[in-house]
């Protein structure tokens, strides 16, 4: 396969900042939450894209968006590659973004060259793989495993109180009678193992490593995966003067013994991989002079080792739970996600290295700290993954930048790797 | 003196729950924030009651109300008792309110029973004792000090970056004119000894010595001062995943040790009195999945002695400042106020006493605190306070809860005394 031009890179960065113009915090990073009025614009937006490229466009009840290349034997399973567009607040316009966009233009290679694969190959991006608008992350690729009930679908809340169940009427993907019938999962959007030949995701690392080692390209290996708890804790509002020390059951501190918990166990973690973050924390009722008598705060725990992660949140619960008796404290602990870690398929990762050498690009082999919707895939179809560098390893932040340069070397082994996949 | 009547307890309930209405949060407590909509209209009520009550009325450039009953020696300094209007983020309706409510309730009971005071009798109504809009509490009585400046008033900004100054200015308190080329304290607010001859306050206590006791009555002899100091740390915002421990700058970590640190030398004081809060915590962008790159946070340090409170703070200075090498993060510290405890008045405390006995009522001799508006008259005037039980020594909060069978105790004795000052 050739490698894509220079006026492919310049249509990868228009569409980059296409996308980054839907956006509800301007001048402070991107924000494109899940199922807003700036996701739906944007969806709207691939969705010509697709049909510029001459695609079949289909959606699916959670909201995931499918284009599909025909290729010559309709019967065989096809190949998909994709990833997000929806951010975290203030994001950047890499994360997500870069691997649909990526997708696209791996499918305008084939297509301009003349090339008809034997498989289908489907240009997927999935909705809400961030836990901005409802907690939790990947949505969409988790409800094709069957994780997602209708029940869980009602329980899951923005910061309005509006349900996703919801979200997902209000855009048309679920009709309304549906919410009111059914209450297992949707069993339309469920894959099985053998219905996807392959998925391949191209992403920003998000860390420093690629940087560090003046590397492109990195394989991913493994992917760390994420348990995610909300937890609140409700102490006694007090006036911050007249209270003596003694007498508090401040909910503030309750939460920073936590955070610093946590961030204990898991520097002192046998796996080289845990990460802790307390990332979200609202204080009530947050003046300076009223001691906070509830606090709610989301952890946000990884690691590429299941046994370890687990070890780990259970030494977290026993400590939080004997940290209520001491502070006389309440906590209450939703754990909204658990998930397991996963690995690439290894044979995936040979065709992936076979086309760095052949390009003569150089790459290294890593685990991915962040997850990503391929963690869930992997449940029904074996995986890729391409990571590119993050400038600084920054993500999640306005100052997310990758160079041009390095992305074209991904959507170059993108394409040969998704083009060999739907041959095989 | 004789007691107030029971149509009198009737009206100081029917006055604070018409003050209660004045409220940005219906059914989430009360949040009434200095300067704000609420804040005016609640204004024009107590100057409607001064009026009913035939006092004369006027306003300083800080917004301090004074309601004046004249006494028939117009040279003779006044006496003054009053407290605030304003509340703290879904507050109660006593703090403050009832010192305001029960003075106006003594100046009735003073000329219902056709007495004239040698002395004029000013009820004070200080413009936002609570540091909920402006970060810094008192600033109506604190700038009688001279001690707030046109500068200072510039630079005290609520959350949409609103300074004091143009709130005062857009409320008609202060001309345009003045906030362009003044720039020193505004003199013509300024108080000096002997102006004023004496300060009382009737507050509810807002902790839970009163109760505990079954005492109705507290008599202040000194109040603990604040020192309140506005944080804001700078890490590095990364992705909660792809993040290695060993590399981050998390700004929430930070807070969470200085919090507990706070924690630990407050209770570790030489004093009883000193308190350490950690009120109001921001963090950005307050995602899950992203490590705080920036946490804006409040310190509240509370003691009835300077010197302890003084090393306190000297301590969690040096304390922070090696922190911020340890964990590779900025941060800037606003000390808003560090103010000096103020004793009451050892002639006023034994008035107070006086009317408790004569009454038969039970009291106690305790230290607020709390801060109030008297802490900063006492810098050019004798004061004296006088509590009443909080229920379950629970304030700015819903809950906060005073019987009227108390308050109505309160009110004889600030009555009664304040008749007695007038007349010295």
């Amino acid at each position: 396969m050739r490698s894509i031009g220079s006026a492919c890179s310049k249509n990868i960065e228009k569409r980059l900042a296409e996308l980054a113009s839907f956006n509800s915090t301007p001048d402070q990073g991107i924000t494109r939450v899940a199922l807003s009025s700036e996701d739906r614009d944007a969806r709207n937006l691939i969705k010509h894209w697709m049909k510029e490229l001459g695609l079949n466009i289909h959606e699916d009840e959670i909201g995931n968006i499918y284009g599909r290349l025909e290729g010559s034997d309709p019967s065989a399973s096809p190949v998909w590659s994709g990833s997000h567009i929806d951010t975290v607040l203030h994001g950047g316009k890499f994360d997500g973004m870069l691997g649909v966009i990526g997708a696209l233009e791996a499918i305008r290679a084939i297509k301009e060259r003349s090339f008809v694969p034997r498989r289908n190959i489907e240009v997927v991006v999935f909705t809400s793989e961030e836990p901005t608008a409802f907690g939790m992350g990947c949505l969409g690729s988790r409800a094709l495993t069957g994780e997602l009930t209708l029940d869980k679908m009602r329980k899951l809340k923005d910061q309005d109180g509006k349900s996703l169940l919801e979200g997902l009427i209000k855009l048309g993907y679920i009709s309304e009678s549906e919410k009111l019938t059914k209450s297992g999962p949707l069993l339309d959007l469920i894959r099985t193992s053998g219905e996807v030949h392959a998925f391949l995701e191209l992403h920003i690392e998000q860390g420093a490593v690629l940087e560090n080692l003046g590397i492109p390209i990195g394989l991913v290996t493994s992917i760390c995966a994420p348990t995610d708890l909300q937890i609140c804790i409700t102490g006694k509002q007090a006036h911050a003067g007249a209270t003596p020390m003694d007498l508090r059951q401040d909910a503030m501190m309750a939460t920073a013994e936590i955070a610093l918990y946590l961030e204990h166990i898991t520097i002192n973690s046998k796996s080289p991989h845990t990460v802790g973050t307390v990332g979200k924390v609202m204080v009530h009722p947050n003046a300076s002079n009223a001691i906070p008598g509830v606090v709610n705060f989301s952890i946000d725990l990884r690691d590429s080792n299941f046994k370890i992660k687990d070890d780990i949140l259970k030494d977290l619960l026993i400590f939080i739970e004997r940290l209520q008796i001491r502070r006389k404290i309440h906590t209450t602990i939703d754990v909204f996600n658990h998930d397991k870690p996963e690995d690439c398929d290894s044979e995936i990762v040979d065709l992936l290295r076979e086309s760095c050498e052949m390009r003569q690009i150089p790459f290294h082999k890593m685990v991915s700290g962040a997850y990503h919707d391929a963690m869930h895939i992997a449940h029904f179809a074996p995986i890729g993954m391409i990571f590119v560098p993050s400038k600084d390893g920054i993500s999640h932040s306005p100052k997310e930048w990758t160079d041009t340069i390095d992305i074209v070397k991904g959507v170059n082994i993108l394409t040969d790797t998704i083009f060999h996949l739907a041959n095989s």
